[in-house]
């Protein structure tokens, strides 16, 4: 059997949080206004009381809300499979595995937190939300919980995205939401970028900018954000958590995990329960593939950076190609980010994890093999992970050893038919990153004396 | 906990064969150049000698291979989730149950046919398959199942369809199959129905034929089909016989079981298992549910007729609106089929089931209920069994009884983003069937004597 089950009644009922286990010190968040170190409070135009303590604890577990385990419980546990027949048409003596999180709501990993940040933003009495979408994948699933939940929501989707992905705003409209190409004349962070240079194809630092003023601007409106920040990749957690138990429910445990990183929070569901394993002497790779064309980890600067093109949010330690930086119109719209989560950040500079780069036409070759031996289309994110699976699969048999790899399928790819009908064409193009690009948006960058 | 899960050792081995319980004889295929009862021999010329074998079969279980249950169980079992968000909108008393076929490769139930057929066509040494779609359910379900086990196939795709489902089309392409929008220019079959009419939007009756001509023209290719057949829907109570074990787990048994009918493969599947507690029996309603603009269990004639309009398939005893009947371009593409399955013909005019219509605004409006509650975006065929299911649910608030209920989500609707628009968007039609087109269509049914 290719297929590993857990029972509903093994679901995980605490997340797990890695900063209970760092074996370093986390750079603080920089309040913009005041360059001071950010305290709580300051984060309260924005995110409800819950979110803010999550974002701020080093407790180890933090318990799920039944409210929240009984929406999980809809599609999780999520199966974990043995790619046997991946395996078999690569000729590889490397076992590979995939936990595939392509059957919740909106069809990927982003219902995880999107329910978790919305349940405690209803709990707070917040009426309406505001967040950024890149790919369309958080968006729907904030949209989806937003829905059950009963609040509004307004939807920054970032312009080439919601050109190249038009289901992906037919699905937020019909669960109510209102999605508005970014940037935008409706705020100031959008009018700014758009006086620059009206074409631009957008970016996920430009929507967030955007998401973020029109959350401030109203007392019962709060900002989500899908990736990036602690509380993101704790709910995140349960994906590795799962993960674990199925591993050993057939007696393995991975000498590599693997999963994409736009801004963390796939890669840190995934890898931050093994991570903890690692911490406490285990031997394991944890390896982070982003695009080519935004290459946050692999050729960024490890520095203090915000978050978004306006300088509205935190500014925060980590890898940044700089906020200015608008990635190439790659399909792979959920890893156009100039930044990256600090704590997958930290652990990168602290040689805990490592990262890699794959290009378009890679990714979706090896997506393409994927969807014909597994029979699961995969997102193009998600073809990032495969692409770095494949190559190491494809270096066992060159090396003659066998290895067991991990991998995070994030999200299915029925909503990108247009990017693999491109490539099936022949008309995908390869985009590196330009240094110029990369060395004027570094020129920006806030001055933080800590 | 909503979902309920089984364990993939208990997955069923066999398949389960009505036929072996019937109470009743059922009427043999006709050939349709001799006009005389159909023999084995005379179907060698577009099905393998297994299927044909399991087409006439009376055994109760038959073997699934080793080969097609490794396919099946990556996705299989499926889930089973009780409904609680549905039925708490609803404010219902009623228990509402779902096998969801949705995670399956190409989305839908079609993959547990489709790998069995193209893997007997694969022992018996085919090359090359041709098919119809309507929705492109099935049509994407063959290409895969085509591609893992090496052979090509050419896909007649209902115009309406292809025009309506773009997506789907690239998914087949993806998987390596040539796809034609039908009726189409290939066949003779596609030329004389264009003479007639350039503007069809096409129907399943039509494809069927293309796609048939197409087989029977070459040694070795064979003609699949995804509905209607006895060997169809034996490969499908996978569902039912999962199910069973399922709602057996947490104490459950269904008062009524509820599937979206077009050519009876999800209802057979679903229900056939459980049909035959009621044969034994055990009291139970099973409850096929209908487009009101292709009403062929409700308004149709239980007579001989063809499986197509070009006359080429054998001639079936079964409910039928006549060959020649072009449903109107309703979104349900897959349950716009003029007959339907002569197992599941027999069964109605037995009185063992029952028939329901549906129109396409009542079946968008509980589906946009049903994806905002389940968190599924349900496949316009399967919102079909939503409506009745929520209906009944509804009555159970009037009389003040409570119910189980049991339904086939057949697949999802991540590829039916434009008709979910339209009705957002108010935008629309209810069509019923045309008396007229209906008389006409009736007025060319075979003579069969027997």
């Amino acid at each position: 059997m290719s297929r590993i089950y857990l029972d509903p009644k093994d679901m995980p009922k605490s997340w797990y949080n890695i900063m209970a286990d760092l074996p370093f010190k986390m750079d603080p968040y920089i309040n913009p206004a005041t360059m001071k170190p950010l305290q709580p409070d300051d984060m309260s135009a924005i995110f409800p009381p819950a979110l803010i303590e999550q974002e701020i604890s080093v407790k180890r577990e933090i318990a799920i809300p039944t409210d929240v385990l009984d929406m999980l419980s809809l599609w999780r546990p999520t199966p974990l499979l043995r790619a046997r027949n991946l395996e078999k048409a690569l000729g590889t003596p490397a076992k590979i595995f995939y936990k595939y999180e392509g059957t919740a709501p909106a069809g990927s990993h982003k219902a995880n937190t999107a329910v978790a940040q919305v349940y405690y933003n209803k709990i707070a009495g917040i009426k309406q939300l505001t967040t950024e979408t890149g790919a369309g994948q958080w968006g729907s699933s904030v949209a989806y919980a937003a829905k059950h939940f009963g609040l509004g929501c307004t939807i920054y989707m970032v312009k080439v995205s919601f050109t190249q992905k038009p289901y992906r705003s037919s699905f937020m409209r019909m669960f109510g939401a209102n999605v508005i190409p970014s940037p935008s004349n409706t705020t100031q962070a959008g009018r700014d970028v758009l006086a620059v240079d009206p074409d631009t194809p957008g970016s996920l630092g430009t929507a967030i900018g955007e998401a973020v003023e029109a959350a401030i601007q109203n007392k019962d409106t709060n900002y989500t954000l899908g990736s990036v920040l602690n509380h993101v990749l704790l709910h995140q957690t349960v994906i590795g958590l799962e993960a674990q138990k199925q591993m050993e429910s057939v007696g393995e445990y991975p000498d590599t995990v693997i999963a994409c990183a736009g801004g963390g929070s796939n890669f840190g569901g995934i890898a931050f329960p093994f991570l903890r394993d690692k911490i406490n002497g285990k031997e394991l790779r944890a390896i982070a593939v982003e695009p080519a064309s935004c290459p946050t980890l692999t050729k960024g600067k490890y520095t203090y950076d915000y978050g978004d093109t306006a300088s509205l949010t935190p500014i925060m330690k980590m890898y940044t190609l700089g906020k200015d930086f608008t990635p190439p119109a790659i399909h792979a719209g959920g890893l156009r980010f100039h930044g990256m989560s600090p704590a997958v950040s930290a652990l990168m500079k602290n040689g805990l994890i490592e990262a890699e780069i794959a290009h378009q036409s890679d990714i979706f070759k090896y997506g393409m093999m994927f969807a014909h031996t597994e029979g699961i289309v995969p997102a193009p994110e998600s073809c990032h992970a495969i692409s770095s699976v494949c190559r190491k699969a494809l270096e066992c048999i060159e090396k003659g050893k066998t290895e067991t790899i991990l991998f995070n399928l994030s999200g299915n790819g029925f909503f990108d038919f247009p990017a693999y009908d491109a490539y099936v064409d022949g008309k995908l193009t390869d985009y590196e990153y330009s240094e110029e690009d990369v060395a004027k948006s570094m020129a920006n960058l806030p001055k933080v004396n800590k």
